[in-house]
This record gives C-alpha cells, sequence and structure tokens, in this order.
C-alpha cells in the first residue's frame, strides 16, 4: 500500500491511497482527511486504506497526478533525526574537523517539523554561502509511543516508512555544534519522497529496522550515491525507543536514520555533499567538491533488489529566497 | 488581558479571557476556539478576543476555575528554546564541567513541543536517578516570522508572553552537549503558569524585549529564588531574528529565554538546581544541594514591581511514572 497526500489547500493536505502501478488513487476522505490524523488511530485507519487499495488494484480510482503532491506528512508534532551510519559520523568529523563522538548510544537532534516540502517543491535558501547540502536518508513514523518502551516493542509502533532529503546549511554545522545544543540555522525545513509505506510493504527490503535500499542519488544529473540503508549502526526500533527514553513520543513522530552511508564508498558514493568532500581531504588534503548553487537540480529516488521503487522520487530544484521585507524595498 | 485554556477534552482546549481579578472568564469559541489557531489569525483575533475582557471589566462571563486550566498553549508546532541569561551559562560550564561556549550569538535548541504541562499538573519522571530539576523562564510567542526578519521587525512579531518551567534531566544532559547534537533525553515536556499575556498588558514589565519581572521560585515551601529577567544578554526580539536566520517560523512557535538569572545571585538565588549546585562548587570545591525527589512541589510564580502577578502560579507535584508495560506486568 501506498499514501500519499494531495494539495487541497489544508495545512495537512488530503490522504491519498496510490495503486501499485502508480497511475490511479482513491481519497481516503471524509473518513481520514490527512495522514497526521490516520497515524493517531492507526489501528482502526488501516483497515479503511487498505479496502481502498483493494479498490484501486480492481481498477477502481481515480487519475493520479503527482504533480499535485505534498509530503506524505507536510506537517508533523516531532521530527527526531539520527545519524545511525557510523561511515556518515566518522567522515562528518574529517569534514567539521570535529572529535570523535562516542558511539555508545545513538546521536539524535530535533529538528523543523512544522513543515515538509513535497518531493517537486523548489528547495528555498537566502545564501549560497550558508553552503547548501543535501542529505539522503529514511525515515519511519510511529503512533504513540509510550515513555520506557524498550527496542523490541517499539518495532511494533514503526507504522510507515518515509524517504527524506534533510537540507542542510554546512556553514552554521560547526558552530552550533559547538555550542552543544544541536541544530537550529544549520537545519532547515526537509523533503520528502512521494510515498510513504508500510515497513511489510518493503519486503525483504525492511530487515531488523532498517531499510535494505539503494538510495540512487543524482546531483544536475550526474549520479552522485548509491548508499544501501542496511549499514546503520543501530536499527529504526533501537532508535525509536532512545527517543523515547524519557519522554512520551506522540503519534506522527518522524525519526530519522542521518544520511545513508556505506563503507565501500569509493564503489557506491555519498549522500551529501559534505562526506565527498571529507573523502577528498582524505585523499588529497583538501576539499575539491563545493556546496549547491542556486538552478542545481537533485533527484533521490530508493531502489531494492529487484528494480521496485517504493517511495518514489524526490526531484527538486535549488532556489534563491529573497529575505523578509525585501518586496517592499527598492531593487 | 489575559489568556488561558481550558481542558475540554480537546488536543488543543478552548481559549478563555480571563478578567483581570481573575474570579470569571468568557470563552472565546465558537470564533477561536484555541490559542493555536487564534495567534495563527492574530491581527482578526485580539480585537474580538479584547471586546470579550471588555465585557468581563463590565461584570459579565462565568466563574472562573483554575483548577480546569491546562497550558495556554497545550501543544505547538515549535519550541525553540535559548540560553540568553549569561549568569546561567557561565555557572552551567562550572556544574556541568564544559567548556566556555562563544556568546557572540544566542544559544537555542529545539525541544519538545507536542505537549506542555498545565499549571497545576503533575510533573511524572521514571527515575530519580536522571536529575530531575526545574528551569525557571519566560517565553514568547510569535505569529508567523519570515525567513530572514530582523531583530528591530521581529518585536511586531511577539504576540504573547508566557512563563515556563523547562523541566530538566541533568544526568543526560552532558553525554547529550558532547554529542553536539543538544538535547533529547534531557528535556521532557515543559510546563506554562495559567495565563498568556501580550508583551503591553506587562506595563514597563516589558523593556527592551525582555520580561523585567522577579521569578519567585518555592522549593517545598522555601524560597529557592526570585532571580528578575531583565539580564538577559540578547533580547526576545533577537533571539526570534536568530531562530528566523534560515527558516520561517510557524505562527505559535515558543522562544524561550532560558533559566533566569542574575549577577548577584548570592542576593536573589537561583531559577534551577544546578546553578544552586555550581555556585556550591565554587564556594566549597563540591555541590550540596540535590536534585528533586518525587513527592516534591515546585512554585513559580512572577511578580512586577507593584506586586502583579500577570501569569498566575504553576504549582506541581514531582511524582513517578510508571513505564510503558508495567500495568501488564506482575509487579
Amino acid at each position: 500500500m501506498r499514501l500519499a497526500t494531495r494539495n487541497n489547500g489544508t495545512p495537512d493536505g488530503e490522504l491519498l491511497v496510490v495503486s501499485s502501478d502508480g497511475l490511479r488513487c482513491l481519497s481516503a476522505a471524509p473518513q481520514w482527511t490527512d495522514l497526521l490524523s490516520a497515524i493517531a488511530q492507526w489501528d482502526a485507519a488501516e483497515p479503511h486504506l487498505l479496502a481502498l487499495a483493494d479498490r484501486l488494484e480492481q481498477g477502481g480510482g481515480e487519475a493520479f497526478d503527482p504533480a499535485s503532491l505534498r509530503a506524505p506528512l507536510p506537517r508533523s508534532w516531532q521530527w527526531l533525526d539520527g545519524s545511525a551510519f557510523a561511515t556518515h559520523a566518522e567522515l562528518m568529523q574529517v569534514a567539521f574537523g570535529t572529535d570523535p563522538i562516542s558511539h555508545e548510544r545513538p546521536l539524535m537532534y530535533q529538528g523543523l517539523s512544522d513543515r515538509f516540502l513535497g518531493p517537486r517543491e523548489d528547495a528555498a535558501f537566502l545564501r549560497e554561502e550558508d553552503g547548501i547540502d543535501f542529505e539522503g536518508e529514511f525515515g519511519v513514523v510511529v503512533d504513540a509511543v509510550p515513555i520506557g518502551t524498550s527496542a523490541a516493542e517499539a518495532m511494533a509502533h514503526i507504522r510507515l516508512v518515509v524517504q527524506i532529503n534533510d537540507w542542510s546549511l554546512r556553514a552554521h554545522a560547526v558552530p552550533e555544534m559547538n555550542t552543544g545544543f544541536g541544530f537550529i540555522l544549520a537545519k532547515p525545513a526537509c523533503s520528502m519522497a512521494p510515498f510513504a509505506v508500510r515497513p511489510d510493504d518493503l519486503d525483504d527490503g525492511w530487515r531488523e529496522g532498517r531499510v535494505c535500499l539503494d538510495l540512487e542519488i543524482d546531483w544536475n544529473g550526474e549520479r552522485f550515491g548509491s548508499a544501501n540503508g542496511r549499514e546503520m549502526a543501530f536499527g529504526f526500533h533501537e532508535l525509536v525507543a532512545h527517543a523515547a527514553t524519557t519522554r512520551d513520543l506522540v503519534a506522527g513522530t518522524i525519526i530519522g536514520s542521518g544520511t545513508v552511508a556505506n563503507r565501500d564508498h569509493a564503489q557506491v558514493g555519498s549522500s551529501c555533499i559534505s562526506e565527498r568532500r571529507a573523502i577528498e581531504i582524505i585523499a588529497g588534503g583538501k576539499p575539491a567538491t563545493g556546496f549547491m548553487h542556486f538552478g542545481d537540480r537533485l533527484r533521490m529516488e530508493a531502489v531494492d533488489a529487484r528494480g521496485a521503487r517504493p517511495f518514489g522520487a524526490i526531484e527538486q530544484a535549488v532556489v534563491r529566497r529573497e529575505p523578509a521585507g525585501s518586496a517592499q524595498r527598492p531593487r
């Protein structure tokens, strides 16, 4: 089953079930108007959504227009992004010149969750000098998770899986890490691929709480990376349990894997520019690849061993954003 | 004008206007059902709410029951907590044994915003060993703030002021700061005092983007501190502008001052236990005051120079929370 969210002018959008061939869809309204409210009552919502999926496979539904899509969750109450790929963490220490971080427990920060960009929405930033970078990753959406939930118990709370581009502004990252307070300026809104799916919908692409798919990333039409999600040092269930150590997790909480990275990056490439720069520093003493420019295009799509692409593609342009009040100022 | 939120069984509660004597109230429904939706359209909501306040001053309204109160904002899309009191930051470096942090720009982390506890709601934690501490602070609620808004422009976006207890679990603070990723385990849900007020409602208690009131804190009935909010190194307008450097701030974003602290802490005391412990370390080489125990009570209420108490009091007990699944386990 593939779930998407259509723009209907409301903040949360309209929940759709999309056919497996991606050609037709059915709205889940009026019973389930949006995904954020459906995930809060998932045991009631899921059978209804599955029944719509059945109708679609029998030829029902209307034509599906990918251009109308927003993020599956256009906003949520909580976004907790991990950094669970050890290869990524090690390379970022080279890129940032920071001290090694203990890997005894998961790295995690709370990020902006009031807006997730749609899969074809422009990513707008004020300044190229902020060091515009992408981060290809996977995420899970949980229902309500009580405080103190164990990793084993957490697995059943993972209701949906999504694919995310965690936009990052690298010029702000090290100063913010040095405060110990985490990222505000360095982490603007993320983007999401078109479809949210259940873990079981990934078949053997979901193993031990990990999304074992290749994340193909193209920057201005050239392949940049195709790292696989299987090498997480902590599974998503362990990230969920970590997040719930001292707090109840509200239904709709999204937990991110951090940038997908593999030990054999020489073969598969990287899922963010900073990592490639670190590899260049290790190889030649200095980085050769610059960050993104206005007008650049980015494409991200995960593919499984059989060639299926369950999340669809993020296809975005980086554009210049005018600052507040600039429309009133003489140009 | 004083705004409060009554428990009506909905996630966001029911918006109330409360009389200046605190005895009567009027519901803002059906026009404005809750504060989160009102703040998103504040220019339309404010005149309606002021008209209700006028009716109350003329003797209208129903009896006000403080026991029914939730936080003025029981949840919001974003909570960005600063650490704007230099005295607090310096003492916390002693308490935590961490390196000095640059004060060139504000310290800020993104915290849990899907739940704010009401002023009389118990604060429930799993373990005393986590180092249960309070942090008395002030916060502001903004309407939609565009990216790149200057500090001068940000002042007009500050629509409401609130008083907050930022509950902290100190055993997790240093390990999380050392990652550079900020606080997840160390920062469970905050509590809010009963009333949100407009900056102008504070009269000369609101100066240069600062809440110049004494924050009286009593722990188990003994005065712990009464530090004044005026010594912020950055005003709230500067914190708002900082937060909006690379992101649009969604309407309802709450920005916190961090723990209120004064240079003359020997006279006024502190607004969190960790600070007192740091003062003890400086004076005698080791901390003497322990963190909170289950059953402890905490009271926080800000008072202005004329004795007015615009936010009302937080009055809470710390209680033991059973972990997930414990109800099903044999005891």
